[in-house]
């Protein structure tokens, strides 16, 4: 079985509207000093395989096909063997 | 200055809905093997100071008080520095 963690993130030419919000929102908390807040996911779950080969293959098709949007979106990902 | 990169994370006791709802979704993909998926964000901005304490005490408050909520999720941060 292996633990997969993926991050997803906007490319950066996309802009990130959620991201500008909230840092407004720091704005009048007085945290000046944050800039160029983007948003994106951190999605964790396992995959119910010994074979790495194979794991791999799932977790990109679940990225590529329902976690990420393949036109704004990049993702990477670690998998890590668990018990 | 430095960039920031903050996981957050639903905590375990709390259920995830959303990762469950995709999860169905990779099942009609025939991805049998994914479980357990949860879904967290992934946030990166920069601090624009020098001195890493007071990085760090605003990441803590951007993070406690907007990104992440305090009932249900956890943080952490890793902080770079950058030139």
């Amino acid at each position: 079985m292996f633990k997969a963690k993926v991050l997803i993130k906007r490319r950066p030419s996309i802009l990130d509207p959620q991201g500008k919000a909230v840092e407004k929102g720091a704005l009048h908390l007085g945290l000046n000093n944050i800039k160029d807040t983007r948003i994106g996911k951190y999605i964790e779950f396992t995959v119910d395989t010994d074979d790495k080969k194979s794991a791999e293959k799932e977790v990109n098709e679940y990225c590529g096909k329902l976690l990420a949007n393949p036109i704004m979106e990049d993702y990477e990902f670690t998998l890590e063997k668990v018990a």
